[in-house]
Formats: structure tokens, C-alpha cells, sequence
């Protein structure tokens, strides 16, 4: 079994049921996972995935390598068949199957470049360890999903629930920087399997997400409109997927503001982190009351548990 | 409980002897940390410090993540009120308080800047993680800084003390980089609380730490006047605090040589590592039997160990 | 005792023996390592020998703390007599003394630099922690040995030998970038502790390993005679020894093709990896099912815990 995608949970409320029973006594399954080893491989920064993931580890008993694959290790080729003459020391055929035989899962963070579309379409890295490791692997935010983040989403949104169905708005916010749609895809595909929940994306038109992850989730190009009656606000950025990776607009009108807020249903504000304050969000948003970004990287813990605890229970 | 400065210290005296009774069974207490999990972040380069303290966790039976917060994470804004549009990704209060999520206790490395001294004296970095910080918080030395660091020292030379009242004499020495006031402010502070040594601080003029750190401290400036009857030479660079952060000083002559030593009550020769040779030191000085450094290094494992001690049984 | 070479391998058979132990039931001696310490220290890049040796040191109960010296910690000097005033922040001997002291084995990856033979002949860096560390010492690769991954060879070869006596090729292969001799070396050192197996080198002519090493191993200039029956043709690229560091070949015609294998007597294909396909060796003949380069990597974990067992059952 791997943790690749959002479409790897067979019934979300079960799931979310299971992470909640996990954080009320993180230490019950502390042997489930003695003598197994996780092994994570980050070829990007990391902080709340670095840390805990390796926390939910140890919550099981496991023991962690980690490694920055790309400072540590060597430089990986993908290409079959390639003549390796060039910069890439090691093929991802020997990688992974090598480091499938120091662990018992791997765990995997590959961000997308967001130069050349489909080749992080095609999944490079986490694809490559998939067809050549002979361990399960855990995707800890690969060019396209980020689905133990969009996980933790969905468990503190059931934490913080409504009486009545709740209104969800994902809504894209301006950034300096170019960054992957990772994190607004496995929301999106989380949010599908949302049974009661009512879903919009809102975002500048041109900014749509590809429509294969998107399919008939509802968008709305009036932000104002979008946040009326919204029990839970998502802010994200992303960069352009049609004129892929660019920064076509950076209109600071996106920010999410007290005002904005003021349209919603007193709506709890979610962002996965690192957020960038007064660009993204407003300071007063973000500290306010129903701020519940801090829970929400808290969450990560037993998100990350249960995905490490249903594949050692699977390969049991 | 937070240890980031000698002044956490209520008694020095009890401290000195409590370290040594962990240095006779360092693992007698291998349960109190028993599913606890020690956070080190690094901004900066550490050896001692980096193994000493993770090895100080392990004996008390604690999980340890390490990280190094510059290459592995994201660049952090400290400001209040910052519009984040520039190169910082992630504020200090989104990062402190997520990582007190994942930790039971926060260890933090950040050295000076030396480049703007009211920003170095405030303690960005340490302060913020103090602010916003939920557990808490250990100082692997900080800008202004290293108390760890001096309490290893303390334990050394109780070690080491001679039958009459000993004199201590914290000496400059050239250096051919800029380094920052930390280990002397410590060693000067913890020095304060010495009822039964006598101190003296030697260094050129102009070389005057910080004021409000050395308060009544006795300075000479002649170092050699200052080395007479010492029983413990204690030897360190430090840039200039005045010019704040510059070398304005080189002068071959402070390297503490043989011949000094002879001025001395055959003085214990202590640094804290790493020591430039035959530029703070001759090596046959370091050499001699009367250098105590390495036993002073061996000492942060202890050091460690009862700060992480104290702040555990504090919190169970 | 330390493990530097394969000549601080008492018996080979017994060895190999052994590790095929360790291997059925690597858990046996969970308690053999508890409350002791690995350190590692990494000088330069690695994948298998950071992942293996920390597993190993795990399936022993020891606890492991990793360290990138030369990113996380100071620039190490290692002349006696310096004057430091230059890169250099800290002496071989305060560094191995200090890591000493908070470890019960240290273990060392560090490459030849390839510029100065008399300086790599030295081994510099693995020199200076056995003169001045106070604990074992093990070899994870230095200038001119890497002993744990020929006794993983010689386990793997164990694993597929043949009821003749078989006939072991070590043959040079063409590759982009200058390599050290420390691969090829500690192979040829431990063949020539094999006693039941025939031996060749093939390389072109000048690229001779030091004849201090290969002393009276057989040479064929010719590759094609050199695989004639051969049972296991071990590919390795290594810049010229004579011209040292030099890349003075890069002749296509020395990659092993699955033509070269027909030669041979249905020959294994062995190498150490990281690989270059189509350069070292073609796609064909890796991916066959002559290729054991991948179970050759899972015996690392098992040299590493061979050789960390028995230094912990010396120090016991």
C-alpha cells in the first residue's frame, strides 16, 4: 500500500474518525512500529512535514533516517535509457530499489519545478520510486499533491465543524514567488470526497487549476461573493497553471482581510504554512480568534500517524 | 522553565553538584524523558554543542529531531507588522509555535550578526521563539549568549579546584575572524555567582564587553600583571563590542604562550573550543598536562543533561 | 580495535560467515548495543553507507547521531604546528578527542581529494581521528580504502558462488568524472585474502592502482581475455594513479556490454554503485538476472553490523 494521493483513502470520514482516536492517545500503537524504519528523503525544504512526520514515527515506535537527498546524497537521472555522461551520478532504478532495502516505508519530498509541465505532470521522483522501490511509499509533497497536508485539512475542519453544512472556500492570495499547485489539488481532490461540506474555489480568471483535478468543483471569479456565508476559508497561493509556473497577477485586492472576513460566517481562516503575513493574509485575520492555522500544522502529527499506522498494519 | 541565560541559574553551587552526580550515572535517569521529544535548531554550525546535547537527550531517554533551520527550512521574518513580500518566507510566530507542537523542549542555536549590535543585544531570534513558543526554549548560545556553555565550565573547574580560594582570569586572545561576546558574557555572568573564587577579566583597552554584563567585574588590562597567581587562565576572542562587531585588535602578543603560564600558580589552561593553535594559544600550552579542554568539552554532555533534567521534571 | 582496512580482517571466511549469521536474524543482538553511541561523520556525500551503517548500528539497539562535518560543523586543520590563522577553525586533535568523548565508535566517510597523492596516500582525515580519538574508529570510505563495502562484496559473492572455483574479474570501466582508488583497492585487498577463487584486474594500460597494494594480483591489459570464464566481473571506474587524479582514458570500448558477458562463464555483474548507465555498464546487463548490484547494497547493512558488532563485543 502507498499514501500517493488523496485518492488512496478509501472512505475520508472513516479516515478522519481514525486520526481523531489517534490524537486523544498518540502513544497506543508505540509498538506497532518497532524494528520497521522509516526512511524520508527530502529533496526540498521542509519544516512541519520534516518534523512531524518523524514525530508520528516515533509515536509508533518506528525508528527515522533522514536524509536531504539532494545535499547528502547524489544527483538522481529519471530517464530511461539514458547515456549517464552528464551531471547525474546514480539512476533512480538503483536509488530506490537501494534504499527500499533499509526501510520499511519511504517517504518522499519532490517539488514540482515548475518549468516544464508535463514532466511534473508525470510525477518524476515520487513515479520513479514508485516503479522501483519494493517498500511502500508516503508522499510528503510531490510536484502535483500534497495529500497528508490536505488530510490534516480535512481533520481539523472536523474539529471545528458546523451544525449546518458547512460552507468551504478555498481561495487563492498573491505571492512574491512562483509556487507549485501541490497543496490547492489534494484540497480540492479532498474536498470532492466530502460528503457534507459545500465547496468553491475562487481565484483571478486564467488562474484555474487543471481541470482534471478540478473537474465539476465550482468555481467563482468574485472573491467578495465566494467568502458570503463561508464557514471555513482556505487561502492559498499558486502559480499559473495554464502559462504554467508564471506569476500573471498579484493583485493585492486577493489578500484575505478583516473586511473580507466580515462577509463570511464568522469562518475559521486555514492556510497550510508558511504563510506570507499582510501578502497573503492580514496580521489581524491571522492572529484573530478564528485563526486555526496553529491546529492545523498540529494536526499534521496525526495525519502523518495514520498513514504511517494503515500501511504497517496493511503490511503486517 | 526556559534556560537561556546563567541568570536561570537559581544556585550555582547546587548546579555544579547536582551535573557532577549525572556525570558519576548519566543514565540513571534514562525514563524521565520516556516518550519526550527534544527539537535542536540550528542556525548556525555546531560540533560540541550539535552532539554533546543530543547526547544528553538520548541519556535521559528522549526522542531528538534535529534540524538545521537555514538549509533545511525556511527563511524567517521576525518582524511585527511586515508585509512578507520579500525574501522571508515564514514569520517567527507561525514557526515557533509550530514546532512547540512537535517538541516537548525547543533547543536554538543562532550566533550574532555582528553587524548591527541593537538587533544582536535584543536576541532576535531566541526572543522570538521565547514569545511565541508554547514549550520551552534552551540556549545552544544565542547572539549575547552560551550558558551551557559556562555551566560546563563551572562543572570543570570544581573539578579542578585548588584547597585555597582559587583566581579565575578570563583572558582575550587574537583571532583572525570577528567573533561574537556569547561564551565571555556567559562565562562572566556565571563567574558573578562565584562566592568562593576571585575573577579577573584581561584584554586590551577598547576591548571592554558590554558594560551591563561586566558591571563590577575587576578588568587589567596588563595581561600579564593579570596572569600572576592565577589558578584557572581561561581563553577566548571576542570582537570588539565598542566598534561593535570589528577587529581592531591582532596583537600576537595576548596569545597565551609557556611563558605566561609561568606567571601563574601553574594555572588549568580552559577554552571552550574550537581554538585557533599558536594563535590563542601555543600548542604547547594546549599540549601541556595542565589544559583542561577537552575534559571541559566532555563536560556539555553534563551540562546539557541537567538543564534538559530540570526543565523535565519541571514540566512532568 | 578499529576497522580501517580490510586487513584488520582477521579470517575472511569466518568473517563472511558471520555476516550470513547476522543476516538470517539481524535483531539476535538488539541489546549487544544499548546505551552505546554511533557517531558518524560525513566529509562528503553518501547514500548506501549512510543509510546501511545507521540501520545496522539500529538493528544493534545503539543509538546514532549523524554529522555533515563539513556543512554543520568547522573546517578541521590537520598539519601538527600550524599556525591557524588561516581557513582552518579547529585541530584534528581537539575534533577527534571532543567526538570521542560523547561516542562510543566513530565512524568516517572521507574521499581523496585527488590532487595530492602523497597527501591521499596519507588519509589525512582517518589518520588524524585514530591518532588523537580515544574510541574505535571505523572506515566508511577513505582516501584510498573502503573496506565495508568489499566485505559486502565478498558476503555477496559467498551468497552466489559456484560449485568450481571461481574466476573474480575486477575491470575498469570508463566514466566522466575523476574517481578515487578506494573501492578498487580495498576489492583487490580482500580478493586477495580469498583463497578459494582466481583473481584478474583489466584496465588499460597505465591505469595501474598502486603496486603496494596490488602487489602480485594478475593483470590482462586485455579486457575481452580477462572475462574469458569468468564467474564475476566486478565493474569499477578509477582516475590514473600514475598521472594522479587524471582522467587520461574514456575509451567506450571498456563498458561492460552484454556481448563482454557472453565471454564469460554465465558471470555475475557486481558493482558498488552509485552507477553510470551506458557508460559504466549497458542498461542491458544491469537490468539482467546476472545482475546482483542491488543484494550487493542490501549487504552493506550486514558488513556495517558485522563490523560494529564485533568492535562491541571487543570493547564489552
Amino acid at each position: 500500500m502507498n499514501f500517493i494521493s488523496i485518492q488512496n483513502i478509501d472512505s475520508l470520514d472513516k479516515w478522519v474518525k481514525q486520526a481523531l482516536k489517534i490524537k486523544k492517545n498518540p502513544l497506543k500503537n508505540k509498538k506497532l512500529g518497532k524494528n520497521k524504519t522509516l526512511v524520508m528523503l527530502f529533496f526540498n525544504a521542509s519544516l512541519r512535514t520534516r518534523l512531524s512526520t518523524q514525530k508520528a514515527a516515533l509515536n509508533l515506535g518506528m525508528n527515522v533516517m533522514v536524509m536531504n537527498f539532494g545535499s547528502e546524497g547524489w544527483t538522481l537521472e529519471y530517464e530511461d535509457g539514458a547515456i549517464m555522461n552528464q551531471g547525474a551520478s546514480e539512476h533512480i532504478k538503483e536509488a530506490a530499489a537501494v534504499v527500499s532495502q533499509y526501510a520499511d516505508i519511504i517517504a518522499i519530498r519532490a517539488f514540482a519545478g515548475l518549468v516544464d509541465k508535463e514532466k511534473d505532470n508525470a510525477e518524476m521522483v515520487i513515479s520513479g520510486f514508485l516503479k522501483h522501490a519494493t517498500v511502500p511509499i508516503v508522499n510528503m509533497e510531490s510536484a502535483t499533491g500534497h495529500p497528508m497536508q490536505s488530510l490534516a485539512d480535512a481533520i481539523t475542519m472536523a474539529e471545528h465543524k458546523t451544525e449546518h453544512r458547512p460552507k468551504v472556500v478555498l481561495t487563492w492570495a498573491p505571492h512574491p514567488r512562483a509556487l507549485p499547485q501541490a497543496v490547492p489539488n489534494s484540497f480540492v481532490e479532498m474536498m470532492q470526497k466530502q460528503t457534507e461540506m459545500d465547496f468553491v474555489i475562487t481565484h483571478p480568471k486564467g488562474y484555474e487549476l487543471n481541470p482534471e483535478i478540478t473537474k465539476d468543483s465550482k468555481i467563482e471569479y468574485d472573491q467578495n461573493k465566494a467568502f458570503e456565508n463561508a464557514d471555513f476559508i482556505y487561502a492559498k497561493n499558486w502559480s499559473n497553471y495554464k502559462e504554467y509556473g508564471q506569476i500573471t497577477n498579484s493583485d493585492p485586492n486577493w489578500t484575505v482581510t478583516a473586511d473580507k472576513m466580515k462577509l463570511t460566517n464568522n469562518a475559521k481562516f486555514m492556510h497550510c504554512l508558511p504563510v506570507r503575513r499582510n501578502v497573503i493574509v492580514t496580521d489581524e485575520v491571522i492572529d484573530s480568534e478564528n485563526s486555526i492555522v496553529i491546529e492545523q500544522a498540529n494536526n499534521r502529527t496525526y495525519s502523518a500517524q495514520l498513514v504511517l499506522q494503515t500501511i504497517l498494519e496493511n503490511v503486517k
